[in-house]
């Protein structure tokens, strides 16, 4: 069994906290892209889990395993995206792995329920609030009230086909951010504020804006991050951080983005999660 | 200014009225088709609304021009699919309106808020309950509980990439069959002990089982219908009546179908209704 899930990167966010896993979440806003990751699972004689064929601990996809499979499974994950760098990854392949272990052993979950396992498990591994959702939903995606798929509430903002460049520098640990109150703090204040704003006019030009402004808020931007956004913004083009990573996305800002690292660029995806 | 939103095939279902009609809808189930209404709409002189090519009442569309545009506009709707014979054209076409519309006089709509008009222009023409919801999801839909895009609650049976083939005769007037009291008191006894069945088993094939058992409850379906379900069913294929179509869908019984007129394919449309 086979499935696909989408890259996400957000632009801005406010993490709300709860006990309940399924009531976690966060609110923001973000793009799913077409830098998939594909998850094989089959019966095995032991549970292995692969990332891009290296055996690995991969906690976010085991809680998933140990959730959903009826017997031991070689699950083999292949991630197009950069690690750790604020394009949830980690959701990714925990969010495929849960469609294709409901496939494999015939559960019978909706889309949802499948999902929300993927949202738990990135809760409770601290690695991500709002990436799973918006990856079961696909497009640019409003996270209006926090939680698992089916129990969160989000919207999608209407956007032609679309390209993305971006750039990485390198990974921020999304759990070292999120478990530092003086950041959080900074963070929701200024989510919060973002989102509110947004919904007054959700459009991507409003995204593109609030996303730069919000990094500029919180703090957690390196110094190249900074002067990318500039970079590209001087040009006329729009660039935000990508979130939780040393990383910046852009709209129309591919050549001044050259100057600060090897460009990529995917297409915004307007497909969610699904067997493949 | 351009939108896209796919086609819908309903396999079973119950309408469930409401005085308000973005509380009106239906519960069931169905599938988005890849057959697309592509719709540009434009400034212009006076408002024309152009049906592949030819200029037309479109009162569903019509509907929401009246409600989103600001000025006259020519709006021009291509349609990939078979015309009143359950695929949901009507609803494509007022919902790739509203996106087009909402980007060109830049309403800063949501896509919940945009696909809300189109589902309340299908309700007032009595058109359709529930295919604009479906159309603005894509998959294999469960329409949980009937309103609008935001206010009806929906869900996704995952499925992998796959390819619907269907046999068109005629239509069914979607409007005659809504306005009969008995027979949507047959029609709505069925579908809401069908959806019952499947959220028990939300499968593909519990998908198809229940479409099929449908189709022969409610009495609407031709003996070239009948005949053409069995004919795929006894070479061990899937295939239930379009509701509402003198047509047939499929899933790997197209050799069968052929016996009964041209098989027409399509793939199963991941893709919501979007701009494009």
């Amino acid at each position: 069994m086979r499935a696909f899930a989408p890259s996400h990167i957000t632009g801005f966010f406010a993490a709300m906290r709860h006990d309940d896993p399924l009531k976690a979440g966060s609110i923001g806003c973000g793009l799913t892209l077409d830098l998939g990751a594909e998850t094989i699972v089959e019966f095995a004689s032991k549970t292995e889990i692969f990332l891009n064929e290296l055996l690995s601990e991969a906690p976010v996809s085991r809680y998933v395993v140990d959730r959903l499979s009826r017997s031991p499974v070689r699950v083999k994950t292949s991630l197009d995206m950069p690690l750790g760098s604020g394009f949830g990854a980690s959701g990714a392949g925990a969010l495929g792995c849960a469609y294709a272990l409901n496939s494999l052993f015939d559960l019978g979950l909706l889309a949802n329920q499948t999902a929300a396992v993927a949202h738990s498990a990135e809760v409770v591994n601290r690695t991500g609030l709002g990436d799973v959702i918006a990856q079961n939903t696909g497009g640019l995606v409003v996270r209006l009230e926090p939680g698992a798929p089916g129990i969160g509430k989000v919207d999608r903002i209407p956007i032609p086909p679309l390209k993305i460049d971006y750039v990485v520098q390198g990974p921020i640990s999304t759990r070292e951010v999120l478990s530092d109150p003086a950041a959080m703090k900074e963070i929701n204040k200024a989510g919060e504020a973002a989102v509110k704003e947004l919904l007054a006019r959700p459009t991507l030009n409003e995204f593109m804006r609030l996303s730069s402004r919000f990094t500029r808020q919180i703090g957690l931007a390196s110094p190249w991050v900074l002067d990318a956004i500039e970079a590209v913004e001087a040009t006329g083009g729009m660039a935000s951080m990508i979130m939780l990573g040393d990383a910046v996305f852009s709209i129309g800002g591919a050549e001044a983005l050259s100057e600060y690292g090897k460009v990529g660029s995917a297409m915004v995806s307007q497909r969610s999660a699904n067997l493949d």
